[in-house]
């Protein structure tokens, strides 16, 4: 028999890797009443084909939390199937694609499958360098190279856990404009702040540049269900919607919309989001304290302010890749930083992502990984 | 507020184009038992990150369902996802693509999308012209074209009705071998059978060779839940499930495909699939019925033995494309046939799709057409 799911447990190791939301944080009273309510009175508009945008009370319910038209919304897959829709849409295989360093690393194996090349661009505590940005655009694009887009997790970064400020927002959709740049901005974890919230969305700063917003269930309802939204110009909405697929289809994920359509709609999304924050704090919290006491001198790491994950710094004598198969074999998985470059860099950090185990776990995997760091060094 | 739906009811148009199923005829109470099921029973494995060849236990299912082996079967988004993916994976812009004339004219907008060139095998009553398929692959390889793929609709072919002979089946098999043909069979309404079963499909008549075969639950369970199958070669599911876009996402439709895989389980297919054959057939047979007595002479059908389609051939003096107008300004409409041909072809055919009206409304719709054609001879 094969897997149902992603996720294997191996026995005796505690999972860092892996960014999913805990098994008791899945809102699975809210969905039985919402796919409830669905089928008994919303069923022949669930089940049959649907509008290529998505559901519209969908979408204008959207419209309305996001302070944006209905035009400019379109429901997806989430933002992994948004993300290969956009590449099939918008570009061409040799594409440039520029991406933070470091970013969400599966992302860049969808822009790899597109045969886009990757150029990296760094940043800091204030999130992405955005005058890199310009000095990159301007010199490949004097070398005649086609720059596709900008692809960047704005928020919480995955595996940061940066923000971008609000004054590099601003810069960074001023220059969009200026520079006709596609900026893709993931905003997968926006939703999952734990102190305040985070500053307003690129998107936000300008109305007449190609600022496309990705959103998503997965990371706030249950990455099953496979929902997400995006955010975009009517331009390219309407490209991604006039697809053959979607023609023959109808919109994506048409039922699976309708439910979280009527979550939504019974006021279950504000409490069940508060009540996956305050856990993910708590969760937090609880690795934070356990870093502070458990790692070497040397391992450095910045408290996240939302988001799933901490990215801790080795002393350069660490080799986060080759130290993977040790740090299993005392019982503690993560992954190396590597995987989050699109070229080098990474060798030195590794993710550690706190949303799915228990502070029980999150202490010894601490633990654990301290003495691995501490005997390594 | 935007539209929930695909499909739009003008007032006072009897609508024979849209290949739905009727509202009454989806599995509305099968579906909540389903959904209940799923929800309070196996939630977090359905609402977590699914394995990417679709939910283990769905496999299993479906292997024995229909006599293959796990490991060449692959859960999709419905055979538009199914049909986007396989392009996206097997075919390079410029690639021709072989289909059947006439065809499912969404399919041709896949293709497009996809920058394919379409060139049309001609049939006849017992399905495609199997040695035209030979002679034109060898043609156009010898002029240095890649044929991608072969793409069919073997059984009860949207929009003619005809079902690929046994015969023409298993010729079609060992073609696919001798010439190293990938053949796409899609068997969207396999199920969908009136009298008596289809013959077995294309795939079961060569075991080594490049033959896909896609099934779907839009047509005989809901087309909102975008839920289908793929039977490949496993070379194929390796390069389709290795993505980054289900590496990232994991499998697609993961709570839609445990929803299924509970109503599968709960013994409630088979009794809705015998539901749906006895309404379908009572519509067809009401259609072929007014048929018989409405349209007016020249005008041909041969009864479809199963499907949602009676394919009309009209007298050469009559053009379906321009009467279009005509015929909804008359309160009918239908499908002209040049839409299910990729080149020249179909000006003196049309689609009538049986599945979403009632009696009453085949009777009327014929009616209004027979009058419509009467007045256009």
């Amino acid at each position: 028999m094969l897997p149902d799911i992603q996720f294997v447990q191996r026995p005796g190791i505690i999972e860092f890797g892996w960014g999913h939301l805990a098994a008791d944080l899945l809102p699975r009273t809210e969905l039985l009443r919402a796919a409830t309510w669905t089928l008994t009175h919303d069923a022949p508009a669930a089940l049959t084909y649907g509008f290529a945008q998505g559901p519209g009370r969908l979408l204008a319910l959207l419209a309305a939390r996001l302070s944006v038209p209905e035009t400019e919304l379109m429901i997806t897959g989430g933002t992994s199937q948004a993300l290969d829709m956009l590449c099939k849409q918008l570009t061409q295989p040799g594409d440039v694609v520029l991406v933070e360093a470091p970013t969400y690393h599966l992302a860049l194996r969808i822009f790899r499958d597109h045969r886009l090349r990757l150029v990296m661009v760094p940043g800091d505590q204030q999130g992405l360098h955005v005058t890199t940005v310009a000095t990159l655009v301007r010199l490949l694009r004097s070398r005649g190279e086609r720059v596709a887009f900008l692809y960047l997790v704005p928020t919480f970064n995955n595996p940061s856990g940066v923000t971008l400020s609000a004054t590099r927002r601003a810069e960074l959709a001023r220059l969009a404009t200026a520079l006709e740049l596609t900026v893709i901005e993931d905003e997968a974890y926006a939703e999952l702040w734990y102190e305040l919230p985070p500053p307003p969305p690129i998107t936000s700063f300008a109305a007449d540049s190609s600022l496309i917003r990705l959103g998503s269930f997965a990371k706030v309802l249950a990455p099953g269900l496979r929902l997400g939204w995006m955010q975009a110009p009517t331009t390219v909405i309407r490209r991604c919607t006039q697809s053959g697929m979607l023609d023959s289809g109808g919109g994506v994920n048409h039922f699976t919309a309708h439910v979280v359509l009527a979550l939504l709609q019974a006021g279950d999304f504000e409490p069940h989001l508060l009540r996956v924050r305050n856990a993910l704090r708590a969760r937090r919290d609880a690795l934070l304290e356990a870093l502070a006491r458990m790692m070497p001198s040397g391992v450095t790491w910045r408290p996240p302010l939302g988001g799933f994950f901490v990215w801790l710094r080795t002393p350069p004598t660490i080799d986060t890749t080759t130290l993977l198969a040790r740090a299993e074999a005392a019982g503690v998985s993560y992954i190396p930083g590597e995987r989050f470059y699109a070229g080098n860099g990474g060798r030195h950090e590794l993710r550690l992502a706190f949303s799915m185990l228990s502070e029980a776990e999150l202490i010894e995997g601490a633990r654990r990984l301290g003495k691995v760091l501490q005997d390594a060094k």
